[in-house]
């Protein structure tokens, strides 16, 4: 996965706003890592869905029912 | 949770390197949406390590933990 696709500030951000006084710079690589795993594994599923109703566009139907899989 | 944390672009990006043709602006939006909140569970439950831990930094050791909770 590009390392450039979910920015390290916005992990820091969502921290601070969950409390942390302090992020080290490794927590917010670990933060942005299992984010994108997270992320491909809903859009895989996702892709298969559109694809199982025979449509070439994703659409949020397709994410909501991947992202309870 | 802010709008401007995860930008929607990144989205895209994940949901084509995963096979997706077109996405629709929802679905870009649900993604992001299912990936902010991901975020801000993952991120409590890491301050809340860090602080079990009698530490001011959250560490990439809490993220892991807290992500596998």
């Amino acid at each position: 996965m590009s390392k450039r696709l979910i920015p390290l500030a916005a992990m820091e951000k969502i921290m601070k706003n969950c409390g942390a006084e302090r992020v080290s710079d490794n927590a917010k690589a670990a933060l942005k890592e299992v984010l994108e795993q997270k992320a491909e594994e809903i859009s895989s599923r996702a892709v298969k869905l559109a694809m199982h109703a025979a449509r070439k566009t994703v659409k949020a139907s397709d994410i909501k029912l991947a992202a309870k899989q």
